[in-house]
């Protein structure tokens, strides 16, 4: 017997989101124009190719030549020339055997988490990774451990005595406050145990090692034949996709078994073409990713001389801690006032609960532009933070 | 005391290569020219539109005027007044009140299974559903439900006894057979139950509905207070990336919980803009979803009348069962020899353990290509399969 039509099945959302504007946690988009003059210290466009012609005119002629999209997934319809070229170029650029390239970062550390591990297996995941190896982690149905940050000597302690598949998974550079991972001692611990290293270099791909090749590259890890990396094409590459960088036949076993590699329709040919591009101008021009590290450093010691406790930036991130989620979200706003886009990360999006202002140093920007920058932060800076 | 080195931890991923080619399982990637002179009916992009000039010149220019990616994540930088448009444009084509954008279908899936649901919720989802949903539930830490296909009673069961949050989760069509949900049925027993309804529409947008307007749309459930649905820009709007729609409450929560909207880059604006062109596009031409459905009556219509089984075509997927997954691969590979590029679905990609040739119908095919295909597919025609 029918029972009488309920109310709407969604009322718990209008309470949640009461309790968002309660805690002033409320977060809003705001499009942006093509044409706006705030000076961007918010996007990870680390190089600043994504606007670089060479970049912007492979990713148009790419669209007129191979069309709007893939028409399908990778192991269908959805593999162009232009993919495999990537592909191909990614995995020699960074030192790798071989590469495959997926829709977004977030698919490829989706795919390398779980193809990699299982039921059975253990997974040693840093307590700082970002949101999307930990997803992958979830989905993996291993035995999670999580380690505390950057800690080598817990991850050792965390694998003795596990004698199935296991994997150790970390940022290579952190999101947040941009922090490198202990990579060599990670890959030590890891050899000691037969375990496998999966480093997310998202943040690192073109900033950090020779010419921008990675943090992995930095570490000599690069081609290891126990090391799995990932990438973005959405940072430093300046348009959109991800990879995942590794010994052929794990490339291969992802290929056949990862399934946001498999249902999912390949990436788009312009953003292909636009990494592409990207990836080549770097090769070229290596002195871009030595420029974005001293502009970071350049950051660091201007707010640093200012009174500041900056992280001390290690790749292309300056972290500014402030000393609530309003006044971080206050600061960033009257940053923006006077002209300057800076990121403002607090929770749920931080780990530790610390709010803080996120810059982030781009190849592109002139001296006077990271002194403007600088000056900006530190006039509009709440009283309290420093 | 350090133990001495292991060997390379992936020796067991040879092991499972070689148990795939004893399989006869393994997969490999064919990267295809520019200018393929294949009859393409593997791909999705069922309006044939991902190559049209008004389509490719969108994404082209977008590409030059916004930079080649969308720089970072929605809520820092990468939402440009191009995404904001998409969003208002797909929202009042489909019925829905608002829509949010991500960048892949994949990606859209998993944000709305998870953002709507929760630990001590119910997921009730359909056996046949698209492995981003079935991800999507993995991750959602409620209890799943998995339903036999397409049975509103079993849903109906399966709610009947629960008194918590409640999602029922649903391909509006199938993407291995092209069946649709019994939608109205299910969205009656979620009604009795204060269930909400997720319908995944990636194969009908653009197909279903008036003027292309979707499944749900069709059944009089756009815009509905109890129904969120979910699309991909990447099948019958010809680029990359998906969407969520529903009631503006439920949006702006995905806005500010789901990790997949938060920690993912933003779609390419190139994709935006083709995805935008391609909608303006069915709009101002709703024909082409009549001629895409009359297409696949066509196919259904020519290999039934030559004797085979298909799956009669809800929308434009038709499904043609093959005796084993052996032969469903060789009778794709001649079908490629005589020019004709058609799908192949064997395991683990099938719900059902049975391999078939799956066949997409195009609004821009002429009814000789149609011909061609059907004279092609039953030419090459193991014996057994009729
Ligand atoms: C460390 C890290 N990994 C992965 C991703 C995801 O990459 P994408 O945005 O290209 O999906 C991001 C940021 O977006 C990131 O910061
Ligand atoms: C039913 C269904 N949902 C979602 C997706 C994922 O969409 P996308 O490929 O745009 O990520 C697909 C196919 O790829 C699909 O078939």
């Amino acid at each position: 017997m029918p029972r009488d039509p309920q109310p709407t099945p969604f009322a718990w959302i209008d309470e949640a989101a009461a309790a968002r504007r309660r805690a002033g946690l409320v977060r809003t988009l705001r499009p942006r124009p093509a044409d706006s003059d705030l000076l961007d210290l918010a996007g990870n466009d680390y190089l600043g190719l994504s606007a670089h012609p060479e970049v912007t005119g492979a990713a148009a002629e790419a669209a007129r030549r191979w069309g709007a999209g893939a028409t399908g997934s990778r192991l269908v319809s959805g593999t162009t020339q232009l993919h495999a070229e990537l592909e191909a170029e990614l995995a020699a650029f960074t030192g790798f055997e071989a590469a495959l390239v997926f829709s977004s970062g977030y698919a490829a550390n989706l795919a390398a988490v779980t193809a990699l591990t299982g039921r059975g297996s253990l997974v040693v995941s840093d307590a700082g990774n970002h949101a999307s190896l930990i997803d992958g982690c979830r989905l993996s149905r291993a035995a999670v451990d999580v380690a505390p940050h950057a800690d080598p000597e817990a991850v050792d302690k965390a694998l003795t005595g596990h004698d199935g598949r296991t994997l150790v998974v970390t940022d290579a550079v952190f999101s947040v406050d941009g922090d490198t991972a202990p990579l060599p001692e990670l890959a030590a611990v890891c050899r000691t145990h037969g375990a496998a290293l999966l480093a997310d270099d998202a943040h690192g791909l073109g900033v950090l090692g020779e010419g921008g090749r990675g943090t992995l590259h930095a570490a000599g890890l690069a081609g290891d034949p126990g090391v799995v990396a990932t990438v973005t094409l959405s940072k430093s590459l300046g348009s959109q996709g991800g990879a995942v960088l590794g010994p052929a036949p794990v490339i291969e076993h992802l290929l056949n078994t990862a399934r946001t590699f498999i249902f999912d329709t390949g990436l788009a040919p312009a953003a292909a073409a636009g990494a592409l591009a990207a990836l080549r101008l770097l090769a070229r021009e290596p002195r871009r990713a030595t420029r974005v590290r001293a502009v970071a450093e350049a950051l660091h010691g201007g707010l640093t001389a200012a009174g500041f406790a900056p992280v001390r930036p290690q790749a292309a991130v300056v972290s500014v801690p402030a000393p609530t989620p309003g006044s971080a979200v206050r600061w960033a706003a009257d940053c923006r006032d006077a002209g300057l886009a800076v990121g403002c990360f607090r929770p749920p999006s931080v780990p530790d609960g610390i709010s803080r202002l996120r810059l982030t140093a781009r190849a592109d920007l002139t001296d006077g532009q990271v002194e403007r920058a600088v000056t900006t932060v530190v006039r509009t800076a709440p009283a309290s933070s420093r």
